[in-house]
């Protein structure tokens, strides 16, 4: 990361843990790809960010090993796809404790919050990792999040 | 935050949330307010920032209402100290799962991870927010860090 030096060798883990996902736009590039998002295009249009920035932070998140670029056929050409790796789908406790934390102190003047939903026992959880409802820790594969900004039906995460 | 678009009235509550939290000196800075540093040469000195840098985030981060400036008399002179608000103290499940993300997938080469204490039954937890071995929700004032490479005692959190 360009804007300050490098933490990866650090004894604290959360300056190591910021070494690679302390740049705002990584942490929205995973929320994409928790819900779906795959390709250039539609990370760029969803998420408002120019090309060059796109291009830098999946470049840096491939090599960080949180995205897995994977080709496939469209058309005659070959394009490429960014799928989530392990680490990069265990990124969603901290994604949803910024959802949890900005859903209580910087609440939107619109009503309609962010909910995150364990698909296990289908109930709201109030926790980023740990359904609060069964106690089940949280993957991806079992979390769905209701954003009725966006739509009436729950978004799954993971590759589902 | 100059370096990107305002996202203070975005709909996703992770993007109101980066947008306050989302630079990595921010969140290194709430790390030292959890550990109970305050004051400006302490965070200088430890995180090794530039002052400059290091002005303008505890600016911001008053601003924005996640720590708060109160005065104490220095000799003859009045100086500033800046304490975590309760908005700041939230933060701690964003900074525990920036913790477990860190140990787990980018591991120091050095033995001695951070290790999580929920104080009220003295047990380490495997969650950003809640006893794995009780089920209480975590707050600052509740939880010690075990960090063997600064110290062989526990490091309590929060204003204690």
């Amino acid at each position: 990361m360009p804007l300050r030096s490098d933490w990866s060798d650090r004894r604290c883990p959360i300056a190591r843990s910021l070494d690679v996902v302390g740049d705002p736009w990584v942490l929205l590039v995973i929320r994409e790809a928790l819900v779906g998002t795959r390709r250039f295009d539609q990370f760029r249009d969803i998420l408002g960010v120019s090309e060059s920035v796109l291009a830098t932070r999946l470049r840096t998140m491939v090599e960080a090993g949180l995205l897995a670029k994977v080709p496939y056929k469209a058309g005659n050409r070959t394009q490429h796809e960014y799928v989530l790796t392990d680490a990069g789908a265990d990124l969603l406790p901290v994604v949803q404790a910024l959802v949890l934390w900005g859903e209580r102190h910087l609440p939107h003047a619109q009503p309609g919050q962010l909910t995150i939903i364990h698909e296990g026992c289908g109930r709201p959880t109030a926790s980023a990792d740990t359904c609060t409802h069964c106690g089940l820790a949280l993957t991806a594969e079992d979390v769905s999040w209701q954003r009725p900004w966006r739509q009436p039906d729950l978004t799954p995460l993971g590759s589902r």
